[in-house]
């Protein structure tokens, strides 16, 4: 059973994982630093807890324990009970979930291990927005994807913000880091995978066209602004693009992944 | 040419279209009271100007004065040029894309106008997600559809956040208002078109199979957490999902909203 702590001061040291939750910067050296990653939300937390992470402590009003009753009641790090105001002061914004809890991030498993057995692979270069990266997870999810893979300098998958998006869909599909950014796809084509890159390329192919009877298949998504790097562009085997409306220059990365994943888990 | 006017002061009355940018309540009074909307960065000022919208005024810093040189050349509207401190204290936020206009907003076109000669059509129900309405604009855009109908709840496209995530699609895809909510789907109906709600419903096919053959199609597609309401859903005259894995609960509206109309422009 968690141990409910009163807390009345914002100064209290024990709060210091949820300090300024809005100051990306302070939360990425920090996070990282004490390899903690916060939820946000009853729901969030409940998934956050079942898919196995250690929790470390939860903050939250009174008015949001009995909610969490049952996650509380199993777990054995400190509840910190708070008022919204204190909680307002802390995080630096109205927490209107209410529940947050600070969770011990976990060691990223190799890429090997995560593509054990999967058949459809998104492979993410730059995304640098965490709204994105959690909406490409969930998508990602929904459609049957089996793992993802993320560049050295793609957003955090763990950040507070693409957690909330994702719904969970973060604690559930495999996903790690590739260590090595320039020889990332030929080494998934040597695993097997047909690596299919979405680009705006003069030689891309439809979508449909570019999956159509593979097996093995890793989808390849650029950054928002640039899309992919020329490398990643020329070391994918086939370079696809999804068919729009003249005059139309792009769609959102996180609508055209949604949409990638559809036309390739029916190949 | 628009009249450069150096402001230096914050509480200068002439400033008074761009208070307080962040505060969305504020925003929506204000803006529905004098019929004006915010387009914010050099891209967006320019579209919605050639989009034939009637700048009241501009606001930037001298940096951006050259990049919007052409627009400001045709423009009757004054231009005022402040420092960077200034733009942040009037909005509220660090204006990094540099230009904003204040804009007119044109009478809503009736339903039949914008309907005239579509033949696939987005009807929202109560999106209330600024950016969600954005990216459903901007995916419908560059998916093929020609128009988009809104319920009289649903979150105001012309919001400056909404038209920053459509990226102009806002400008150029014809939308409006639907007059009547109780009855909106079966005068669609009666005007040819087969109306076909996205529902998690028991009796909702996958999306393909619901608009194959299809003429006229609009799409129906309700709020972020509800989905659609009851009347809606049953006065569609058809019901789809889009086929999700096991244990998924669902797929953000937007992502969802891009893979319907993927598969509806093909059908």
């Amino acid at each position: 059973m968690a141990e409910l702590v009163e807390v009345t001061s914002a100064d209290d040291p024990r709060l210091a994982d949820y300090r300024d939750l809005r100051d990306v910067e302070l939360r990425k050296h920090l996070e990282a630093e004490h390899g903690l990653f916060l939820a946000e939300g009853e729901k969030v937390v409940r998934r956050a807890v079942e898919a196995g992470f250690t929790p470390r402590s939860y903050l939250m009003a009174p008015r949001w324990l009995d909610g969490l009753a049952d996650v509380l009641e199993r777990s054995d790090a400190p509840c910190f009970v708070v008022s919204e105001a204190l909680a307002e002061e802390v995080t630096g914004f109205h927490v209107h979930r209410g529940a947050l809890a600070s969770l011990e991030r976990r060691p990223l498993p190799p890429v090997e291990e995560v593509l054990a057995g999967a058949r459809s692979v998104l492979v993410l270069e730059d995304i640098v927005d965490h709204t994105n990266v959690g909406a490409i997870l969930r998508s990602g999810a929904a459609l049957g994807f089996d793992a993802v893979l993320l560049a050295p300098r793609c957003a955090d998958p763990l950040y507070r913000r693409s957690i909330k998006v994702a719904m969970g869909a973060v604690f559930t599909l495999p996903w790690t880091r590739l260590p090595d950014w320039y020889g990332a796809l030929p080494t998934l084509s040597a695993a097997g995978f047909t690596t299919v890159a979405l680009t705006l390329g003069e030689d891309a192919v439809p979508i449909e066209q570019a999956v159509a009877g593979l097996d093995k298949v890793a989808l390849v998504l650029g950054s928002e602004g640039h899309g992919l790097s020329e490398r990643w562009q020329q070391s994918a085997d086939r370079r696809a693009i999804i068919p729009m409306a003249a005059g139309i220059d792009s769609l959102n990365v996180a609508a055209a992944t949604a949409v990638a994943c559809y036309v390739t888990a029916r190949r």
